[in-house]
């Protein structure tokens, strides 16, 4: 595994935004991606991924793509491949390369597990920093702690991990393992606030929405694409 | 992993066909190496492939073999192998060669799942290209870009990592993971055109069906040479 | 693996809590941990364990973690996480860091499937020191040998490969796989005879119960989080 | 993976016989063995097979011996284990041998599946041959080229790979996975006309069916030997 | 994996008792251990062993432990443990200290699987010698060689693979997978004939029974430990 990378930025703030529950990290960073001004700088390149790509709008998706906004001087580190058994690996790379970047801070953006099925007509949002100064800075914006929870996948990775760079996370809590287009934006609607980036959040949940399908036909597809693959495994020759 | 190659050409023009749906990358590709004047120059080696061998017209089919037309300066990666999880490297080593013989451009052949189980009359084809010099190549032969679709298998692995050398696709819809004969026809149709190789395609049609049986004769062979050798594990001394 | 570690105490005892039977060993050594003043010191890392990471009391918990409790010189090996797989390499590393720190003695803390499903009032807890010394110090805290069992996970690897550092361990025995806080309860009353911690261990039977809840509480999370998670690698793209 | 040589001869001719469809290969190469003056001059060792050996007339049953015969400079490499995984490996170790040894050719007795399953009186044989010379002493016999066909396992992996030593194969068709030694006493009496061996083949027919018994009793004795060997491992400590 | 060792006794016999059918070598080993004088002189160690230890009467049970015994200059290895996949591994360790340390002879103790399910009163008891020498030798205590059989595990790796100690072999024949103690005193009383160990042998037949009793709870409790252990992975965090 490795990160390739054109161009390095110095003390960015990194954003990342992995398929945890609900969706909620990839969701939330596609959405930064398109809404802020951003360009691709690199990926995270790993031969024990799927080999399957999607082509989105007559552009091919970068399943573990690393993007730069030089406004705000952010990275956004935005995956839609499940990196099962690679997890440590990915965190442990994110971290190095925060490290090198002399990066202010990692913001992971994630949907955690609610504690019960009841019809919540909005979805709650915590957060989680080690550090005093971030902790203060999410208080200030009325966001509560995240007192209990699991949180797997990288994001769980990079929280125990990183020693240097100090990590903060944005929870939003989901109920299922559908896309929940809804938790996303809840999570951009808090970034916003903390990290003062005037986004216009607004229209964001009526968008959520088209992404929920965008995505939703992606996964379809992708899903028919292996079980084919699948049976095709069966039937060629070898 | 390795390629061995006994001939370099310089500024080769690269077609890889790999068993993707409806076989379309094997068949295309068969017919272009049996139709052009072509020679075997190398082959893709790796240990971890099935250890089957199939022997057609009293000859020594290579499962992973790379062959030259002198002519068009083509070089033709034929593959009638299947190689579930060492995509990412055969695309690597695909690409590596690529950018050792400085190729102007990799061409890959492949299905697409269509979106409907309608009985189509006629198979559509698309394109993608991230050049536009290319782009506006298959445009001038009146070919519509793939908008939406999950590309699968070492064509996906290139059209993902190839940096240096432009990477074309033509795609032919697929509607199952059977041989598909007409689609990989049309695929044909479409390079002749966009590449200016002046084969005469009109018989294809038909010759694609020959295609389809010889391949269906070679599978069903080999899922039972597969079967057998199954049971055999179960019934052998160790 | 490797064991990171920022302080390097002298001749320390190494008490090692390890999710055996009955969790005996984890939820006594997170009461050590809490109730005599300890920090961490350091941390197991490895990445073949899985990528799940528990918040409890808005603070993350280190799955693999190293602490120090100075005024009786002990290093305290908290484990959550099963390390199926890994553990004898987990041992060989805490024997390493017992022979680098030139430690007086292994600890081993952890339960032992009992005969019988009878409705014990209290668990039995027995001892094992290959050492004659430290042999002699438990029959003086009138504590019985286990004269039969079968030891799994790290504590037996630790038993069984530790040359130089002697290893004791003291056995609660629990009658099921569910969080034995009694059991814990009973081991941390040995220990504390044996050591002269002179904690006061009357209250432990009703916090052992909370320990239990609070360990509930994050399994259920956990296993609810892993099925998740495991739904999704079903349905994602990958 | 290694071949461990005692002798090594000049410009042998070595045939390979392997377990493959109908046991063809290792009947045909252990009648060879025993017909033939011959003497082990060594073996190819792995690690991966099954640990399982055969005693037969009070002598150990090398599982992947190589034999010698002076008179007629064979080497005559004979396998009763199968190699499921490693026909590759084993593959390129006997060429490798051939080339180190400067062979002269490299025949590989085997059996084909045959199309139909009707009562064959005969079995029928065929070759194949890429080198021209070899094809024409072939012709001279009178023996037909296989036309069409699938060549599994260390045989098909030979065919393709070698490149300096000229490959030759005697194909006999068979129709189960069961050993037949009168495919096997067909594909001898070939190669005895086809090398000029001058062995008394006519008692071929009777004497196949006693290795056919032989190998039989092997196999089933075998196969009990790895059921309680799999029940062995639910039921033992570890 | 590695033999780690204390002391290098010169030209030892060296006796190996590995768990094979009706934990022949198992008990025969054992009852070696504890009826001879001997002591522990090393061990052998591989982490992909299952990390489960046996206390029994208040001792850990080495599970691949080395023992000798000085009068005889015996080395005796006895397991416990089952090494399925690391058997020629472990052969190769026992074959090179045998070579290290110039040993005599390899006496392998195992059971073989009997022809037919009839209720033998007797075990028959077999030998198994390339020796020249140490044929003759079996052949004056009146022992016959095993004509025909299959010999599985480590027991039939050493007897292929050892070329310059000599390995000889005493087969008792055994019906079951359950451990046949009678079938382990018959061995000892060979190997007492054989070896003229003069150990008052009579009484082996009823410690012997108590053996199996010890054993069988052994193995009982270690199977309870391994499904409780195997219930935990599902219900622990990780």
């Amino acid at each position: 595994m490795k990160i390739s990378l054109k161009k390095k930025p110095k003390n960015p703030t990194i954003i990342e935004g992995f398929p945890g529950f609900g969706l909620v990290g990839t969701i939330a960073s596609e959405f930064l991606i398109s809404h802020l001004k951003t360009e691709q700088i690199g990926k995270i390149v790993f031969n024990e991924m799927p080999a399957m790509v999607a082509i989105h709008e007559n552009k091919v998706v970068e399943p573990l793509g690393i993007f730069y906004n030089e406004k705000y001087n952010l990275i956004i580190i935005h995956a839609i491949t499940a990196s099962q058994g690679f997890e440590w690996d990915i965190a442990d790379n994110i971290i190095k390369l925060a490290e090198d970047l002399n990066a202010k801070e990692i913001i992971s953006l994630e949907g955690v597990g609610s504690g019960e099925k009841t019809a919540l007509t909005t979805s709650k949002v915590f957060f989680h920093a080690e550090d005093k100064k971030n902790r203060k800075r999410f208080e200030n914006v009325k966001l509560a702690p995240l007192k209990e929870g699991i949180i797997v996948g990288v994001t769980g990775a990079i929280l125990l991990r990183s020693e240097k760079v100090p990590v903060s996370c944005i929870f939003a809590e989901t109920q299922s393992n559908l896309p929940d287009s809804k938790a996303a934006a809840k999570v951009i609607e808090t970034l916003d606030k903390y990290l003062g980036l005037k986004v216009d959040y607004k229209p964001l949940m009526d968008q959520a929405e088209k992404f929920e399908d965008k995505l939703k036909s992606l996964l379809t597809q992708s899903q028919k694409a292996q079980e084919i693959s699948e049976q095709k495994k069966l039937s060629y020759m070898g």
